[in-house]
């Protein structure tokens, strides 16, 4: 995909702005007025609330809008101060920062809290899990990505979901953040039996500020006001943000559409990912990813070049007209790989890690640029 | 304003959509990225926030994005949560559901809460914020709105500021939801010293999913993630709704602008005010209110029909054509009325209530065929 030139390879952080998704009339009325206006907003939302909620293969009731991912994962978290029982949270040592922030804010609160180690591959393995469960003895709640935002890998969550389901004692609540997933791999929200899940719409085309949470049961959100999205999220309802999203889950998540470019995204995936296997200084990571694994979503690499720190190839990329980043843009301030660092990679590889993420319009032929790019700085560095 | 024979008088429910606010182009970048696409999203974001700051006459660092009012309130309440210290939280009897909510969930958290009562014109008087001051003495928090939403009075908060700043001990914050007051009432946040203050975009014709948190100094929020907005408010930032939100404060709220509709407004409303004080089963809420008094927003009245419930009367005017509501939309699944309730109205009067709110295209027409469509009410029912 070529923007004036430039080569966009950082869909992770927000995909290209699809305008046909936007709905080029929307009722104004507030939802929650009784009057005819507000009415016609209601049932516009509930339609959309409905679309999406097909789409994912889940009753209506279950599907709250919110302002984005981020605020889903809050929303999520955030319900345990408002419950007397204890119980302790735990997370994967992969997830984005509005999971791992808020867990330490609960801890720093008084809730007990834990960490589930990841595998040398990105992934919550199910051995890592139980012994995570035994170790606590009191989990309450367990909060795992589908898709790790920085290197891909997929989580097998039928399978963690099973082990959590198994341990004796109270039912452990599975929370997964399904922002880098939605419209990149298959899911299965009801079949694995997903307690909640948080969406964005701007990683789908969509605009910024509306994003999904599904919840199998209500939980009490912390916070409250006028009762809307049955006093999950709180504040007038973004009836034009939900009918985006509707269209971009049918867009992207419907099976014709998703298989169709999920092959595709697969096979510029094993281009990009074989060719750079044959560099010399490039490393994969995770070392062993091959390029066909279907274990990583073919949207997301992290790959290491040899004595390049990771910001100077961002920034030399950057100069040759190919947006890439290193790690998660909500960390971008920091230089540290938190997510690369609980993988067991080594200090300086860890530092020349890019994140490379491509999307639905990304061509052949922008991969073989960005490809003659690396190689060319490369030849410099 | 007429929609397809429909007459809009639910403004300070939602306004209506003014599209030539709406940015058609802007930068799709996550400003967090480093990489040119994000940084030009980023130059973006910040000469939004510097627009929404110079017309608010403040400070561009003191102006945070955030999903909405109710966000923007819940950010600044919940913030206390994450403070060792003590100190209790009061809130006038006639704050939006966003904050009474929210203070009553903080309350049973452990943290100490009290109410300011309100008059009977619904305003915060200088005395009453006295004596609840003197009632409770470890007070660190108040917040009063400067425009009720459900009867317009507007609130001296100069003079209430006053008050608290000649407390004796540690500092009072002072926040204010200023959701019904911008680009309505005469703002002068650093005049008044206000601590922070809540906006949201919708109410001044830009779409759902943007606010603003005006904060004088930062706060430690609850909710955190990837460090957008300073750590106030995490998630990707909304830049197609800031720039929408700085056109909609350009458009309403700078002085020349501003005069123009305000004068507009008035001399609407006191046209609709006296018709509604000479129809006899009319009573305006609060009773006394003058057509032409300034300590009332010109955009909100509140008035009751004898013997027609509130409710009866909202869906007659429907059905004629006329959106009207009773009081806030945040509300509308319940019967209680506690403003109006606080400001001693008898329950009878109480529940004939009905808010009637215009906008900037509102005009004399639509008044005239709203009186007329009240007298044809009165005279069947």
């Amino acid at each position: 995909m070529q923007v004036e030139n430039r080569h966009y390879f950082d869909w992770a952080a927000t995909a290209l702005p699809d305008i046909s998704l936007l709905s080029a009339d929307y009722p104004f009325g507030n939802p929650s007025s009784p009057h005819q206006e507000g009415q016609t907003a209601r049932d516009v939302l509930e339609n959309a609330r409905a679309r999406c909620a097909s789409i994912l293969g889940v009753p209506a009731e279950t599907i709250y809008f919110t302002s984005g991912g981020t605020e889903s994962n809050c929303i999520t978290l955030f319900s345990y101060l408002t419950r007397q029982s204890g119980g302790r949270i735990i997370a994967s040592a992969a997830e984005h920062s509005s999971i791992t922030e808020n867990v330490h804010t609960l801890g720093r609160l008084g809730k007990p809290i834990g960490q589930i180690p990841i595998d040398s591959s990105g992934r919550v393995s199910t051995d890592n899990l139980s012994k995570t469960l035994k170790k606590y003895g009191d989990v309450r709640f367990a909060a795992i990505m589908t898709v790790n935002n920085e290197v891909g890998v997929v989580n097998d969550l039928a399978a963690l979901k099973k082990i959590l389901r198994d341990r004796d004692g109270p039912p452990i609540h599975f929370h997964s953040d399904m922002v880098q997933a939605i419209g990149k791999v298959k899911l299965d929200i009801e079949g694995w039996d997903i307690d909640s899940a948080s969406f964005s719409a701007h990683k789908l085309g969509g605009p910024r500020g509306i994003g999904l949470l599904y919840l199998r049961k209500p939980i009490t959100a912390l916070y409250s006001g006028g009762g809307q999205e049955k006093n999950i999220r709180p504040g007038t309802e973004n009836v034009a943000g939900a009918i985006t999203l509707a269209n971009s889950l049918e867009k992207h998540v419907q099976p014709e559409n998703f298989n169709n470019e999920y092959a595709d995204a697969r096979r510029r995936w094993k281009r990009l990912l074989n060719a750079l296997k044959n560099i010399r200084r490039c490393r994969l990571l995770p070392k062993n990813r091959e390029a066909d694994d279907e274990g990583f979503s073919p949207y997301i690499v992290q790959a290491a070049f040899q004595d390049i720190p990771g910001e100077v190839m961002t920034r030399a990329l950057d100069d040759l007209g190919f947006a890439v980043s290193t790690g998660s843009a909500c960390s971008s301030d920091s230089p540290e790989r938190p997510v690369l660092e609980a993988m067991g990679i080594e200090d300086n590889v860890m530092l020349e890690g890019i994140r490379i993420s491509q999307g639905w319009t990304t061509t052949d032929e922008d991969i073989d640029l960005l490809l003659d790019a690396i190689t060319e700085v490369l030849t410099f560095l």
